[in-house]
C-alpha cells in the first residue's frame, strides 16, 4: 500500500469487531468497497504477491518460535472466495507451514458428539497455522437458517464458541476470523460463471441454488453470530470481498499486522553450536 | 526441457525400479547427475515453475475426476531436500489440493499398534493428493539401523509393506515413492549452512549428527529397502538430489507424466444444466 494511507487501525474501524453485541449492520457494509486499495488493480495484485511472500517469511519464523498456535477462520456464502483466499493469501507458504481443513457437513460419528467435539482436534498446534474453510460458525448459520435451532439454543451456542475460543486464546492461540462479505448479485454472476465454465461445472451443486435461495436468512444469521461472538480474543473482521484482489489484499493485511504484533524471535541458540563443525 | 532430450523412459531406465528385488547399487547412482537438465541453470528452474503450474492445473483435474488418490512418498536422508521439495513442486497447488503429512517418530500410542495403522489412516480420500514428508519406510530404516529388528522381521515387513501397497493400488490409489540421493559431502555442507544460518540453526539437531554418523548402515538399509519394495504397482524413482533444480524438475516431470497416463477427465456433466441461468 502506498504510504499515503491512513493507519491499519483506521481502515478496520467499520470492519474489524472484536466486541460482542456492538450495534452493527452487515448491509451497510458495502460488499463493492475496497479501503485497502491503492487505486491501481495491478498495484494491488502486485502488493498481494508481496504479501504472500512476507507471510511465508514470518511463517518460518511463527513456527521457529513456537510460543504460540495460530487459527484462521474463513467464512462466507457459496463462492465468496474462501478457495481463492488459500490460493491467493497462503499459497505461497510451504505445504508444510499451513494446514487446511475444509469442513463439511458433520458425519454420523461427529453429529454424536458436542458440535465442537470435531473441531477440537483439528485446531492448530504450538508453532503451526491452521486455515478453517469453514468453521464451527456453521453451527449457528446452517441449522439457524432452517429452523433446527430455537433461538435459546442458538445464544446458548453463541456462549459455548465464545468460551471455547477463550480457552483457546489463554492456551496460546490467536485466533483470527474473516467473514468473505459479497453481494447478492456478485453471487448470482459467480454461480453462473461456474456453470458456463466447462471446467467448473463439476463444482456446481443444485444444493447451491437452494441456499442461494435462503439469502436474507443467511445475512441475518451472519449478521447475529458475528454480532454475538465478536470478542476482543477472537475479532470478526468484515471482507469487502466482491473484488478478488481487494479480499486477498485485506485479508493478507490483516494478517501480516498480526503476526507482526507477536513479536515472534528465533529461540535462543546454544553458544557451543557457534564453533561445531560438522564432520 | 528442449525436445532434443531422449524420451522419459529412457531417462529413468537406471532411476526408476519397478521389480523386486532386482539388483541394483545404490552407490553406483551417481547424486552430482542431472539427466533431467537442459543444461541451463536458469532454463532449468522456469522449467520447474512451469512444471509446477502445470501439476496445479492437473490437481484441480485429479480432484474433479475423482477415479484415483495419488500418494506420493517423499524419502531421503536429512537436508536431502524433502521440505524444498514440497515448496517447489507442489507449492503452487492450493493448499487445498494437496494434504502433507510429516512423519515423526511413533507416538506411544502409535507404537501401541502395527506400524501400518497410523499410516493407513493418513491416505488419500478420493480425489485427494497426499505427500508423505518420510512414511512408512522410516519404520524399515530406522529400526534396522539400531539393530532392533532382526533380517528376519525386516524381510516380514518388506512383504508387509508390498502387500499393504497392494491393497491400496487395486483400490483406486496411484503410489509414486522417491528416494532424494544425496551424497555424503553434500549433506555435510548442508549440515554447517544449517548451523552457520542464524533464521536455520533452530532446525540443526544434536540427533543428526549422530544419524550422519550411521551413513553407510543408512545408505545400505536404503538399497535393501528399495530392491525389496520396488513393485509394479508402487515403484521407487532414484532421485539425483545434490542439486535441488535438477531434484525438482525430474521429480516435477515424473509427476505430471505419472497425472497425465492417467487420463483424467471432468465427470460427465447434466445436460439440463446447459440452459440453466442463476436467478
Amino acid at each position: 500500500m502506498p504510504a499515503r494511507q491512513p493507519p491499519l487501525k483506521q481502515l478496520l474501524a467499520n470492519h474489524q469487531f472484536a466486541k460482542p453485541n456492538r450495534e452493527f449492520k452487515l448491509a451497510a457494509i458495502d460488499t463493492a468497497a475496497k479501503p485497502f486499495s491503492g487505486g491501481d488493480k495491478a498495484d494491488d495484485k502486485a502488493a498481494v504477491d508481496a504479501l504472500a511472500l512476507e507471510l511465508d517469511t514470518l511463517q518460518n519464523l511463527f513456527f521457529a518460535d513456537r510460543r504460540f498456535k495460530l487459527l484462521v477462520v474463513l467464512q462466507g456464502l457459496d463462492t465468496s472466495g474462501k478457495d481463492g483466499t488459500l490460493r491467493g493469501v497462503f499459497g505461497r507458504m510451504s505445504p508444510l507451514g499451513v494446514r487446511t481443513v475444509g469442513w463439511k457437513a458433520p458425519t454420523e460419528p461427529e453429529r454424536a458428539h458436542d458440535f465442537l467435539w470435531r473441531i477440537h482436534q483439528q485446531l492448530p498446534a504450538a508453532g503451526e497455522i491452521a486455515v478453517f474453510n469453514r468453521s464451527h460458525y456453521e453451527d449457528v448459520l446452517v441449522p439457524v437458517v432452517n429452523g433446527q435451532l430455537s433461538p435459546r439454543q442458538t445464544s446458548q451456542r453463541y456462549a459455548q464458541i465464545n468460551d471455547f475460543e477463550r480457552l483457546l486464546s489463554e492456551t496460546g492461540t490467536v485466533i483470527v476470523k474473516f467473514m468473505l462479505h459479497i453481494s447478492n448479485k456478485e453471487q448470482r454472476q459467480r454461480l453462473q460463471d461456474r456453470l458456463d465454465d466447462p471446467t467448473k461445472r463439476w463444482k456446481f451443486q443444485s444444493g447451491d441454488l437452494t441456499v442461494r435461495k435462503q439469502w436474507d436468512a443467511y445475512q441475518q444469521a451472519y449478521q447475529r453470530a458475528i454480532a454475538a461472538t465478536a470478542t476482543a480474543w477472537a475479532p470478526w473482521t468484515i471482507v469487502p470481498a466482491d473484488s478478488k484482489t481487494h479480499r486477498n489484499l485485506m485479508i493478507a493485511t490483516v494478517l501480516k499486522d498480526q503476526l507482526q504484533r507477536l513479536k515472534l524471535r528465533y529461540p535462543p541458540s546454544d553458544p557451543a553450536l557457534d564453533r561445531l563443525r560438522v564432520e
